[in-house]
C-alpha cells in the first residue's frame, strides 16, 4: 500500500487533533479523527477524556450524511468492543465510510486487531501504518504500558554545564531560567504520575502539580516542531480544558514524610509507596493511599514500582527526584528517557552531582544515549535522550 | 556610511579569502581582499604566512590596470608601515583605487588609523566598518593580544552528559568519537599555543601537535556555517598549506615533565614555565625553551602566563588540560571560551568532575556563560560557550 499525499496531510490533522488530548485523556490514549472526501474534510474530531465519546463518534457527528463513501482517518484502530462507549467499528460501519485509514494498531487485548477486522468484513477498505511513528510517539505511555507491562519513564533532570544539580549546601533555585521551568509544567501535566522520592520531599518539599497556567505559554512538545508553532485556534486548545493532575508517588520506605508535605495536600490525588516493614506514626496519611513495595537490598524493586503503577493504569511517569533515585533508574536500565535542562552556568566540582551511579571500571561500561531532540528555552538547552538502541 | 548588498558580497568574499590563513599566518592575523569594479572582481588575495606580501599585494597583482578606479576591499585597515613588507596603503595609492572598503580597523600601534589616514590624504573614499564583527571574530586572537596584552584562552574539554572526563582510574579514551576529535585537531591548528599542566603531561602523555590529516576533512569553525560548507576551489585549501606549529606551553612549577615525554620531542617547539625554585635534574630539556613565572599562594600566576604568552606573539590559546588548571582559568576569569565535547554516555558521580572550582555558598556566585555556537559532530554536541556579558 502506497499512501497518497492527501492521505498524509489528513492523518497529520488527526495527529494534531489527537494532541489536543495530551493533557485530558489519561488513562485513555489520545486519539484524532478526520473523515473526507478526497481533499475536503467533512468531519473531525479527538478524543478529550476518558468515559466521553471517542475521536470518531465527534468526527461522525460532524460529518453527518456526507460520511457515506468518505475516508475515515484515525490515528489508532478503532475500538471493537463495548467500553465506556460503544465500538467505534459500528459506527465507522453505520455511517457507510468507505475506507478507514489507520496509524497505529491498538495493541488493547480487546481490541488488537479486531477493529480492523470488523471493519474489512463490513466490506471497508482498512489499510495501517501511516505515520506510525509519530501515532505511536504520542501515545508512548500507553505503548508501552499495554505492550511491556511498564509505563514509559521519562527522568527530569536540570544541570549547570558542569553536571551539577545545586549547590553542596542544597541550594539549587533557580538554575534553569524561567522558559525552561514553564516547559517543565508541561511535561508534568502531560505525564499520568510524577514520581519523587522521600529525601526530595524531606529537603524540597515539592507540590509535584502541573500547573499549566504559570509562565508562558509554548509548543506542544512533540518531536521537531518549532518553538513558534500554536495550535489551531478552531477548537478548545488542549491547555485550556482542566487537565487530569497526575498522580504523585512518593517512594518513601521507611514513611519518613512529614505530615505537613505539600504532597499530603488535596490539589492532587498521591500513592506513598512503603517497604513491608515501615511504620506509620499516626494518621498523617488518613487522606493519601498508601501500597507496599517489594524491596531488594535495602532498596525498592523499581521494577515491582513499575508494575505497580501499570497495574493503576498509569502511562507516562515523570520523575523528579535526587541523583540516587535517578541514578538507579538508569542502572536498572528502567529509565526511558532523560529530559535533561542544561543551563549555561558552572558550579564546580564541590556541588551536587547529577546521578549517583555505581563505580566503572571500564568505559565500554558507560551507559549509551542517544540524543533524540533538542531546542534552546530561553538560555537554557533541552535535550531529550534515550536509550542507544 | 550604508554599504550596499555589493559591497556586503565583496566583503564576505574577501574574510571567506582570510580565513584561508587560519593556519598559517601566525603570528599576523588572517586578511583577505577583494578587488572589484562594480560587482566584477577584478582581484583577490590572501595573507598566507608571516613575511610574505599581504592580502592587498596579492590582490592588485592580479588586478593590474584594472585597479584604477575601483574598489578595494580589505578586512582589515592596510598597514602604513613597513616592517617584513611594504605598506599596503602604499600599494593602494599607487594602483589608482578609487574607495576602499574596510573590515575592522587595526589596533596595532604602528597602524591604528594611519592606513586610512594615509588613504584619505591620497584622496581615496574610505569607509570602515562593513562586517566588522565577523573580521573581529576571525581574529579575535590578535585583538585579544594587541588590545587586552593576553591572548584569547579557549578551553577545550570533553565530558559525558554529566559533566563526567574520565573514570576514576582515569580512563578517558575515547569519551567523543571521530568527528569530535578530528574537529579538536583544526582548534588545536588555529591556535598560536596548546597549553596544558604537568599532571597532564604525567597522567596523558599526550602529543599536543595539531595533526590535520588525522581523521575526515570538516568545515572550518566560523560560526553559524553549514558543516557540509566546504573552501572554494579556486586557491590553495587552507589545510593543504603547511600550518605552523602551535608552540607547546607546560605549566610545570616543579619541572616534573619525564625525560620521556612527547612534549620534549621535535616535533613541534616546546615552552616548559616552571617556579623560580624549581631546579632541573639533569639535561632533560635541553631541546626546549624554558622560563621563570611567578606564583602566588603556591600556583602560578596565570595573569603573568597570559601576558608572557602575549610577549611572545600568541594569539590564540587552545587549553587541553585537567580539571585543576581549567577550573583555576574560569575561577581567575581568564577563559575566554569554553569548547565543550559532550558525548550521549553516562559516567556517574564516581567519575572525575570537569572543573575544579571554589566551592560556592550562594547561586549568585555561579559562573554565567552564554551560549555562543552549537552543533552536531557524529553523536556529539559541540558547543561554544563565552562569559556572559
Amino acid at each position: 500500500m502506497t499512501f497518497t499525499v492527501v492521505d498524509h496531510l489528513h492523518m497529520a490533522h488527526a495527529l494534531r487533533l489527537a494532541e489536543r488530548g495530551l493533557f485530558t485523556t489519561q488513562p485513555n490514549p489520545r486519539v484524532g479523527c478526520v473523515i473526507a472526501q478526497g481533499a475536503e474534510v467533512v468531519g473531525a474530531g479527538f478524543h478529550q477524556r476518558a468515559g466521553e465519546p471517542h475521536a470518531e463518534v465527534f468526527a461522525l457527528r460532524e460529518a453527518g450524511e456526507r460520511a457515506r463513501g468518505a475516508t475515515a482517518y484515525v490515528t489508532l484502530e478503532p475500538c471493537a468492543h463495548h467500553g465506556r462507549t460503544p465500538p467505534c467499528a459500528d459506527a465507522l460501519v453505520a455511517a457507510g465510510v468507505a475506507r478507514v485509514m489507520i496509524a497505529a494498531e491498538d495493541p488493547f487485548p480487546k481490541v488488537a486487531g479486531r477493529g480492523i477486522e470488523k471493519l474489512r468484513t463490513a466490506g471497508i477498505v482498512v489499510e495501517s501504518g501511516l505515520l506510525r511513528d509519530e501515532a505511536r510517539e504520542l501515545n508512548i505511555g500507553f505503548f508501552s504500558r499495554i505492550e511491556r507491562g511498564r509505563p514509559f519513564v521519562r527522568v527530569k533532570l536540570a544541570m549547570s554545564l558542569d553536571g551539577r544539580t545545586a549547590l553542596a549546601n542544597g541550594e539549587s533555585k533557580w538554575i534553569t531560567g524561567a522558559a525552561a521551568r514553564a516547559d517543565v509544567q508541561r511535561w508534568r501535566a502531560r505525564s499520568s504520575a510524577i514520581l519523587t522520592g522521600s529525601g526530595t520531599v524531606l529537603a524540597d518539599n515539592p507540590r509535584l502539580t502541573a500547573r499549566l497556567n504559570e509562565g508562558f505559554s509554548l509548543s506542544p512538545m512533540g518531536r521537531g516542531q518549532g518553538e513558534g508553532r500554536v495550535l489551531a485556534t478552531d477548537s478548545p486548545d488542549a491547555e485550556a480544558m482542566a487537565s487530569v493532575p497526575p498522580l504523585r508517588v512518593v517512594l518513601d520506605r521507611h514513611l519518613r514524610t512529614p505530615p505537613d508535605s505539600h504532597v499530603l495536600d488535596d490539589s492532587a490525588p498521591t500513592l506513598l509507596l512503603h517497604g513491608v516493614a515501615a511504620a506509620c506514626p499516626d494518621d498523617r496519611f488518613s487522606q493519601v493511599e498508601r501500597a507496599v513495595v517489594a524491596e531488594r537490598n535495602e532498596a525498592f524493586d523499581l521494577s515491582a514500582v513499575l508494575a505497580l503503577l501499570a497495574a493503576r493504569d498509569v502511562n507516562e511517569v515523570h520523575v523528579e527526584a535526587g541523583p540516587t533515585l535517578c541514578g538507579a533508574l538508569f542502572a536498572a536500565g528502567l529509565a526511558d528517557e532523560l529530559l535533561l535542562y542544561v543551563a549555561p552556568i558552572l558550579l564546580g566540582d564541590s556541588a551536587r552531582p547529577l546521578l549517583k551511579l555505581p563505580p566503572l571500571v571500564d568505559m565500554a561500561a558507560r551507559w549509551c544515549l542517544q540524543l533524540y531532540d533538542q531546542r534552546m528555552l530561553g538560555q537554557d538547552q533541552r535535550l531529550r535522550f534515550r536509550p542507544a538502541s
